[in-house]
């Protein structure tokens, strides 16, 4: 038997088959379209899927399940997306409206929790029993594993580390906060630091990036270049990066923290500061604390991910 | 069978007989004197808990275990105490050391985990799976409980919620680091804020509290009588600690927030404004989330818990 990873985006829907072992087997796209009718976007997920099965060489006799990652809220007991912003979702029945195109066990959860149990099950996390994904994107996603399983909390509401308070009284979040974690560490805050770095250096090659072309890879590309200007930047967002992991350690303490998303393809660039600073600033200084690693599975992560729900 | 708990503090050693249901059934205290070697303490340590066993007309064959609390770092494997900062101690071998006394299996956990844990098998948050206990003392302890068991993390440095960053670059802490929730939401905090409300309303009851009387329960005292100045200041308490308890959520999601140590004595002079706050800005505003309550057990959580850690 196989299973099906349906991972929901703003942009695309991807499905993928799935192993028991957590490789896909085959894969299909299609536009998500978000501002259609939900009923129609979840017609062609299920369209998406199937087309997956069928170039896999496989019916839907031999899919035990389909899991999907959605960005967003899904309530497990209902099969409802309670929230999904980005694509104006709202109380959406998805586990019923799927029953009318695909009769199989539906799970769900948060994409970026779906992500790092991914990592857990078939990525640099898996064997480590406790670990903490974060995705470094135009949020800051994250997921939570512990005992090999997605901790979402007693009411699901958990693991929106986006969402812990970074700096009190700082920058407004969209959630309606200040001073949340997402606002000083994702790929955004990454871009709005370098933004403000070309202001106070308006000769360095960073500021010579206009508007919207300022975003993480650029940045990362200038520091790999050697602009001081985006150095400094890039220091500036590991220090927070760095406070945000210290601060997972001292209530979490996991066996593995993985970086995901966007800036976590600076590789090295980026682990080395973040090691560094993470071990100067924790507070258990001289005792063992969980390892800094980067994301193994990529875009792949959301599919493989959703495929596995049903173990989670 | 019973078992003892033995709460080490900075001033007192207190050890209590404890039954199976979690029932202290007698107990006993000695002065700590922390400036000794700490051979002598532990000796005393093993005398109070002798005394107790006296006290409750039993002898050491009925004694199935020892479990200890410390205000410090105890490392579970080597039964050695790494940190103790307020008893000036360094890896201490309390195992090996009280097993001279007393040979029976000892356990041992930080002072606010094992009250944290008390409450759990014996308190406010007997029945939850999940529960997160914070201490509001001179510090901001923590105890994370999960499925029923102390979560302590992969490496055992983790339940440290007092710093957690709160404010980045905020007021230096003792850690070292610098706006940690401990700066803002202990009763130290409390005691700070409302100095700096005192020298704003110079002619409050607030500023007429002198020095060192200026602690959380005479903070406290002026709000329940209505100075305006106290009422400033506690406002601004609750804010950080409300905001705290909505990092908890958004992190962990636990069935219950425990609130105990000397702020909480404020009851619900406390809990109205910090669960208002926090249904007014946590993440998921319209979905349920963990009940914040006082805690039960008050003085006896150390004793108790600490003969629990058998079980944790």
């Amino acid at each position: 038997m196989v299973t099906v990873g349906i991972d929901l985006g703003g942009t695309n829907i991807a499905a993928g088959v799935v192993s028991q072992e957590g490789k896909i087997l085959a894969q299909a796209q299609r536009r998500t379209q978000a501002e259609r009718p939900y009923q129609q976007v979840v017609r062609d997920m299920a369209g998406t899927a199937l087309d997956a099965v069928e170039r896999a060489g496989l019916t839907l006799d031999d899919v035990a399940s389909i899991g999907v990652g959605v960005p967003g809220f899904f309530d497990r007991k209902s099969g409802v997306v309670v929230f999904c912003t980005n694509l104006g979702w709202r109380d959406v029945p998805l586990g019923a409206e799927m029953a009318r195109y695909i009769d199989k066990p539906l799970y769900g959860d948060n994409d970026a929790t779906v992500a790092g149990f991914a990592e857990a099950i078939a990525g640099v996390s898996q064997g480590a029993r406790h670990s903490v994904f974060l995705t470094l994107g135009t949020g800051l996603g994250s997921g939570i594993i512990l005992n090999g399983k997605i901790w979402s909390g007693a009411h699901g509401v958990g693991g929106e580390l986006g969402h812990i308070m970074y700096k009190q009284g700082g920058i407004p979040c969209t959630c309606g906060a200040q001073g949340c974690l997402e606002r000083y560490a994702s790929a955004t805050a990454l871009a709005r630091i370098a933004r403000e770095a070309a202001e106070r250096y308006p000769q360095s090659s960073l500021a010579k990036i206009a508007g919207d072309r300022m975003n993480a890879k650029a940045v990362i590309d200038e520091v790999q270049k050697g602009d001081a200007a985006a150095i400094e930047a890039f220091d500036e967002y590991t220090t927070h990066l760095a406070n945000g992991i210290i601060t997972i350690i001292s209530f979490l303490d996991p066996e593995l923290i993985v970086l995901g998303g966007g800036v976590s393809h600076a590789g090295e660039t980026l682990l080395e500061p973040v090691r560094r600073k993470v071990e100067k600033g924790k507070f258990f200084k001289t005792l063992p604390t969980g390892k800094i690693v980067l994301a193994a599975l990529g875009n792949e992560a959301g599919i493989i991910g959703a495929a596995m729900l049903h173990r989670a």
